[in-house]
This record gives C-alpha cells, structure tokens and sequence, in this order.
C-alpha cells in the first residue's frame, strides 16, 4: 500500500532532507521511524529536499508499507516513534503510482527576517537577523515582478539536465510585527538555492543598497553572480505542496 | 571595575545556568568568553539561576573585569564571542558591591503553551503542547488568588535555610494566537520550579479538571504533593529582573 504524509521539521540539527553519508538527516530519520514501526525496510521520497538547517511544516512525502490498521494509527506510532523536531501531521492513503515531487503542482516557502541591534538567541535558529530596517514597499515593488513565467538563472541553479525556467504564482513580503519581515513566495518548482538568493538581494532593495530596476535587470540578465549571497538556511520554511485535486 | 549586563539565551542545549561538572551551562559560556577576552579568570553571578532548558530574554548577571575600553566595546566583544545561543544586549557600569540576585526586588517569568493535536516541531524547545483548548477566563480567576503575599509551599521547595513566603505582584493569562496561552508572573522572588508547578496546575483549571475554589485549597493547604508536576522547562523564559533605580 502507497501512503502519504504531510511532516513538518526544525530542521536545525539535520544535514537536509536527503539521506547522506555523514549526520543525521530527515529522510534516515522518517525510515528508521517506519522501520521501527512497520518491521520493513522503507524508501521515502519527498516534494521538496530542502537543505541542511531548512524547516518545513508543509513537507509531503511518500513511501509503500504493508500496514493492516487505520492511517490515523500509523499517524499515532510515527509521531511516537519520531524525536520532539519531526512531526507527521497528516497521513493518507495515495495512488500506487503518487510521486510527491514529479506530481506537485506548486510550493511554497517562507523565509523570515528580523531586524536588531543583536541577534535574539530566542530564534537563532528560526530568522535572519539583519541590522537596518527594510523598506517593505520597495521589496514588494521588486518582489512584483517575479510573478510570471521566467528564467531565473540569475537566482539558483537548476538540477542537472534541467532548464532554469519556472512561473512564479505570488512573492510578497508582510510585517507581521514591527522588526520582522516575512517573504512568501508560490512556484511550480524553484531552483537550488531561489529562494534563499530571492531573500537576500530583495533585502538589499529594503535596504536601499539596490534599486527596483537593478533588481529587474538582474533577473532580466539570466546570469549567476548578481545577485547576493544565500541568506542563512535557518530563515527558510517549506510551508506548503499543492497537488491537482 | 564592576560591570551588569542583560543576557539573552535559548537554554535548550544548556544544562541550567549554573556550573555544573557534566555538561556547558550558561554561566561558563558567559565565563568563557570574558576569560578570552580580557584574558583573566572571571566568575559571574546572576539574578535567577534557571534550570535546563529555560530560556532568558532578561537574565541579568555582574562579574568584575579590569577593562580600558567603553562598555559598549565590551558588549560587542562578548557577543562575538559567545554562541549563537546566548547574546549580551546591554552592558553597564554597576556599583562595585551590585550583585544581581539580592540587590534584585522582582523577576518576570513567562510560560508559553499552546494547543494542538499533533507537536509543532517548529516549537518543540519553546512551548508545552497540550491537546486540550483552555478556558482563560478560569484560569485567570484562579492565578488572581495569587495575587499578594502567600506562604507558596504548595507550589515549589525555598533554597536551604529560606522560608517559602514570597509576593507576587502580578500574575494572568493572555492568548497571543486562537490556540497560543501565555502565563505572566511577577514576584519579588520564586521558589524552586514555582512557575513551572504554577503553569501546570493553572492549566488543569483551564481544562476544566481542577475548580478555581481546589486551587485556591492548594494555595492555602502549604503543602506540597497537591499541586500539578511542573510543567517542560522548555516553556519557560525569564524575561526582567528589576531593581532599586
């Protein structure tokens, strides 16, 4: 049987989604969890394998296991199973064939910034703590044209054998408190690191280091290298997959 | 020279503030980082020594330092040498006789819980899920019992030689989110995981299994082994300490 899972992670002490030879990651601790549960040795795959220090509380993934009890009590022994910064919230039965990745229709993540004097140790794991004060509207000005069918070469690197082209549903940025900056963007696939290099050079438009139209020529260029450096892995979430009903 | 400062820190990955022989607490984090950078031995005291895995956003400490330059060098010194855990938001010149637990007349305690079926991984170190919702108003009926001087043996142990008679000079409820409580108090001093017995025994009122006029039989009783076990420490942050202007 072919089940699915909406998980959601503190990614901070994980070396990403993905298995890998040295440290823990979220995909050894998923199979090791229905290993333990199910007696069998399970794959599972993923909508989205975010890197090390990447949260999620929209991650989908899937996996086959021979299970004769309700999907509700699979919930209950993974959430059991599972250490206090990975939780299953949400398990139900998929077509033999669901792919999480190849059949997503859209993500979305959300990456969160906080201006400071100093850093706030309460979430040194969960922001990205900047100094000067943003200029919401002029990110969003920025952030506007996104939106749309684009090549976003300038922002990240596609996997291998891929094209770099995407369409981007929505990108805005809220203040949902005084000092804090919220950026959420929807696409139907992002490359290696868009969403990260996305944060970090529109905080360089609020901050008025760059102008709107230097942004868009940067996404006009189809070139790597003008835009800024990742911000920090520990601001991202992956917050949602959407699938065709 | 005598310096306070105010400390910040996600005591998570910290075996309390107090030095302890296994395992880094806060206090030799702090110690560390002085001893590099004025390169002399440095004890330091602070206002409320919280267990494993409390948090402070306003834990005050003071330690002696022979230190040539202004205050604010030493701040950014010590947050550049301190992990990203802990931070130092602000460094003063103190009396040479300050010591921050005795000089103190009140500290601030916050409890964050929250309501969900299944854990929030993005919380696990910073509030206490339960799954049943809380009803507010009953609990704040009982914390305003509190309200006062009270011998709070019920609640929590004294240190050695100390008698259990405190003040409490506020103490409520509010709900920041539809399924987010926070529990704010303020006493001249606490007892021994005081807020933590308070919090937990509060939230059996909210959920309706404990009346306001049991709570307010426990509070009277003196007497230990009637109130609630403590509540996670992960819940609690230390959030003021104040003193004489």
């Amino acid at each position: 049987m072919r089940y699915a899972a909406q998980v959601a992670y503190d990614g901070t002490a994980y070396r990403g989604f993905q298995l890998q030879p040295n440290g823990p990651t979220i995909q050894q601790m998923l199979e090791e969890a229905l290993n333990r549960i199910g007696g069998q040795a399970v794959r599972v795959t993923c909508a989205g394998r975010t890197d090390a220090g990447v949260h999620a509380t929209g991650q989908v993934i899937a996996f086959d296991l021979e299970w004769r009890h309700p999907a509700e009590s699979l919930l209950r022994a993974l959430n059991a199973s599972l250490p206090p910064d990975i939780a299953v919230w949400r398990v139900w039965q998929a077509a033999s064939d669901f792919n999480p990745r190849f059949d997503a229709v859209s993500r979305t993540y959300v990456y969160k910034v906080y201006t400071a004097d100093a850093r706030d140790p309460l979430r040194w794991n969960s922001a990205w703590r900047i100094t000067k004060l943003l200029n919401v509207h002029r990110m969003n000005e920025a952030a506007e044209s996104l939106v749309g069918t684009h090549d976003f070469l300038s922002f990240g690197l596609p996997p291998k054998g891929e094209n770099s082209v995407r369409t981007v549903h929505q990108a805005s940025w809220e203040m949902p408190g005084a000092r804090d900056y919220t950026f959420s963007i929807t696409a139907n696939a992002f490359l290696y690191r868009m969403v990260r290099v996305l944060a970090a050079t529109l905080a360089q438009v609020g901050q008025e280091r760059m102008t709107v139209a230097e942004f868009r020529v940067i996404l006009a260029a189809r070139q790597r290298g003008l835009a800024a450096a990742p911000a920090p892995a520990c601001g991202l979430t992956l917050t949602e997959v959407s699938y065709q009903p």
